[in-house]
């Protein structure tokens, strides 16, 4: 008798020009031995053909493709409609590269993957096919939305930093800024601490929006007006969060050590300090999904693509980290 | 025959209810035996008095000092009117606290010091005086200023960076940020880099202002509006200018090796990397006057003054910087 084996995840293929096929053949070899399992929604073909070589197990289900995974890197094959050049986007993949998702998502919504991972996508690419969707995260929320928007999580070992406003030229995400938006996130960001990372009683840090935090109104009034209020309204639930701190002083290792996540008013104050101290590569994870969703917190790198320079330490570290958020979810429930 | 000693550095005292006498004591003992010298401009009963003991002598000339200091920590006795109470900032002395500044940037420029290193202040207090300058920098420029503005570089062993605009509200930083203001900025770190720190052919590295630097105009027009004819006309003068770049991506080891300094366009952007990254105590160096001066990158910590827990790292690596700063113009003159 053997133990039915844990789900695996799934891995999307992303552009099928930029690096996801070198990096996933990759991640296997790292993780083949240890796992977690994965399974890869790409064309099997083209991974077989890989310069270096890459044993593929062509799976007809996630449940095959636990028991393959120590010997090859096991793939639900969905062929390209064109051929994959590296560097070199075709819009005739798109539609393989968004079904990839779609399916990922709906393996994940039927339990018979334990999440899912998503390698870069090249958005112009997707534009030109006629993908509707600004990006990837969007259209994970249309597909596994929870009615509450989706957050943008970016971990390393040490450090996990989510910011309030995202993709907004920096003017708009001041104007938008709101104390609703800012309280709103750190409830999705505290929830999935528990949940997913299994911390009890998760510590948030706010970031002031201005220098110094404003430094009592004399460099900016928002501090006072708008973070502020979402602290206090956040303590007032029970939450333990700090802030408005000034956010030059936030990730020195002695302030680090003092909170389970920093929250950033806008995109450069939360990801310079991650990717300044991200040396093993970070992880993007989507909170407020219905679905378990990491991916590697870079892109495409169309311009190395082809040449096995690509560094699979972010990937490798995304499946870790779907696995074991998944692994505490299951706990939790 | 002795050779003469060079010129010391003078270290002012800062706020005395801060942690200005302590760490200066702390400095003098980690550089007694290898310099650089410095005097110190304080009461010296005081310095004399401080908890743990510090071996003080009281000098009339800096060149004094120069002799003085493997023995013991030279001072220019200005003594206080007030008693120094660690923790509580006294108005009544104010006057010493700026007039400690005046005569170390009068004593730089006879060329008695070789430059000045000052300790943090604190400006409530200053001003509750009558003090009517916004900070140290803005009545640094007044007494030794070159017609140009001052700009605050901030150094570390792994990383320079330079904010285009500082102690503004970040709304109107945007507001105010102008390709000319870049180009200056710019260029006066560019010379610093060749005169102050010895590098032939600096390479500057500038920020965009948006996220992904506004990525081909979808998030936001500054970067192709502003940012970008800023480094055009770089360039066209000759001086090794990228950008705009993405804030986020710009301060990996990586994107490190390929410049000198980078400028961020506002406050954080600058200041989050260098005090993320900075392990050993970063240096404040203020460019575009007529003296050397650096200072360490902390403030008063009145939290802690007179319990000896404060780490004079940066104020030692500000000293440090300050002498080599002086031997590199010494070279170039």
């Amino acid at each position: 008798m053997t133990l039915p084996a844990p789900a695996p995840l799934a891995l999307t293929m992303g552009e099928p020009a930029g690096i996801g096929a070198e990096i996933a053949a990759a991640a296997w070899r790292l993780l083949r031995a240890t796992g977690p399992a994965f399974v890869l929604l790409d064309d099997a073909a083209r991974i077989a053909a890989l310069p270096g070589g890459c044993p593929v197990e062509r799976v007809a289900t996630p449940e095959d493709a636990a028991r393959a995974f120590p010997q090859a890197l096991p793939v639900l094959h969905r062929p390209l409609p064109a051929p994959a050049v590296p560097g070199r986007p075709d819009p005739a993949n798109a539609p393989a590269v968004i079904a990839a998702i779609a399916e990922a998502v709906a393996l994940a919504q039927a339990g018979r993957v334990a999440g899912l991972v998503t390698n870069p996508i090249q958005k112009a690419t997707l534009y030109a096919a006629g993908f509707a969707h600004p990006g990837h995260t969007e259209y994970l929320a249309e597909l596994a939305g929870t009615g509450r928007p989706p957050v943008m999580l970016l971990a390393c070992p040490s450090l996990r930093v989510v910011p309030v406003t995202i993709h907004l030229p920096l003017r708009r995400a001041i104007e938008t800024l709101t104390t609703g938006a800012i309280v709103e996130t750190a409830r999705i960001t505290a929830e999935a601490l528990r949940r997913d990372f299994g911390i009890a009683r998760p510590r948030l840090a706010l970031a002031g929006l201005n220098p110094h935090a404003g430094e009592d109104g004399t460099m900016g009034t928002e501090d006072a007006a708008i973070v502020a209020p979402a602290v206090a309204a956040l303590r007032a639930e029970g939450i333990e969060a700090r802030g408005p701190l000034p956010a030059d002083t936030m990730f020195t290792p002695r302030a680090r050590a003092g909170y389970d996540a920093a929250l950033g008013m806008y995109h450069d104050q939360a990801l310079i300090p991650i990717k300044t101290l991200d040396m093993d590569g970070g992880v993007n994870v989507t909170l407020g999904l219905s679905v378990v969703r990491t991916s590697p917190d870079h892109g495409t790198a169309l311009d190395i693509a082809g040449t096995g320079r690509a560094d699979p330490g972010s990937l490798v570290a995304a499946l870790r980290l779907a696995a074991e958020i998944a692994a505490n979810r299951a706990r939790a429930a």
